[in-house]
């Protein structure tokens, strides 16, 4: 029980990256933060909560548009921020606050980048969960109850929003085993074979 | 101990990964094929002997020839070998030989796209080992006996090589997560640790 890291997971949609991850903290009694839970630590902490609103309409469309304006590229540091697409505000303060919840203390970060923003930080583990397209589409399938043709688009256009979402902010390709300390192929095994796997490499960095 | 998986091995130069390899066939108490032992297995089970002459010097030109023509790809099955270049006859014989031994029992192959020439076999572990560049280097310089600018050169030089063999070969991309089912950071832990995490993992299968 217990860690002294902070452990990023990245996660192909799907896969069950998030469960492994909740679960995975749980178990090694140390808290969670998804997108949803990193946003509320930031309006808890005083960061304008007005940037908060509508995010989740907001975010591709502006993505897109600043990706297709080839605008920002914060990939080695950055300062400005007032006239920024609201995205890219919400990134710059999910950046901040990531880094403000890992020097906190151990716990699981889903997604954001959140290995590409603590990659210098000590401590750090990046997973990556993976799953071939035929497991997640079945998934996809019993957990937003679509067809199987619903099913594998919603899985090729979110991952393909992660992937931009990634490359854009970080310069790195998302998926690349290079940028992860470990990538596991959940498909091939139960979820709790997963947070198993995991625990032990863990206790084999905290030993 | 033991196993009923076939483990594939794929590693960045300078990882330390053939060594995992190696170690982990040795503690499973299977069989271990790098490039020498398939082409041996390859000569000994009486395939045309001289195909294996003079491989190491002539395959990478010819591989780089086969793919500034854009001559073959075997990506999806393939079935002549008359007058094909000696790198691509080596790599049908390979993929004939990796497929022969994968059927003789669990072993542990090293390289070689066997991962992609098992892929639909059951019982086929994937395993990919990376590591920063720094770590890379490092044990460059050490087990080569070369400078920081060299040990780089080899680095960058073999694993271009490795990229396009598998690409060219398998028509996927090398060191993408999505193609194997655990990669591993041997750079953050000892090479025994890396070595008990895989066989954390197979036994986890394996139950």
């Amino acid at each position: 029980m217990g860690t002294k890291h902070i452990i990023t997971v990245a996660r192909q949609f799907g896969s069950g990256g998030r469960d492994i991850a909740k679960s995975l903290a749980q178990e090694l009694g140390i808290k969670f933060y998804d997108k949803e839970l990193i946003s509320l630590a930031a309006k808890e902490s005083g960061m304008n909560p007005e940037v908060f609103e509508k995010i989740d309409e907001q975010a591709t469309n502006s993505l897109l548009y600043s990706l297709s304006m080839g605008l920002y590229n914060f990939g080695n540091g950055f300062s400005a921020v007032g006239d920024l697409p609201v995205n890219d505000k919400l990134y710059i303060l999910q950046h901040k606050m990531i880094k403000r919840l890992a020097e906190e203390g151990p716990c699981v970060i889903l997604g954001r980048c959140a290995d590409y923003i603590l990659k210098d930080y000590p401590n750090v583990i990046s997973i990556f969960i993976n799953a071939d397209m035929e497991y997640r589409k079945n998934r996809a399938i019993k957990y937003h109850n679509v067809d199987k043709k619903r099913a594998e688009q919603i899985v090729n256009k979110t991952d393909k929003n992660r992937a931009n979402y990634y490359s854009f902010y970080s310069g790195q390709k998302w998926g690349q085993a290079q940028n992860y300390d470990l990538c596991i192929n959940s498909g091939k095994m139960t979820q709790g074979d997963a947070v198993a796997l995991i625990k032990t490499y863990v206790n084999l960095l905290d030993k």
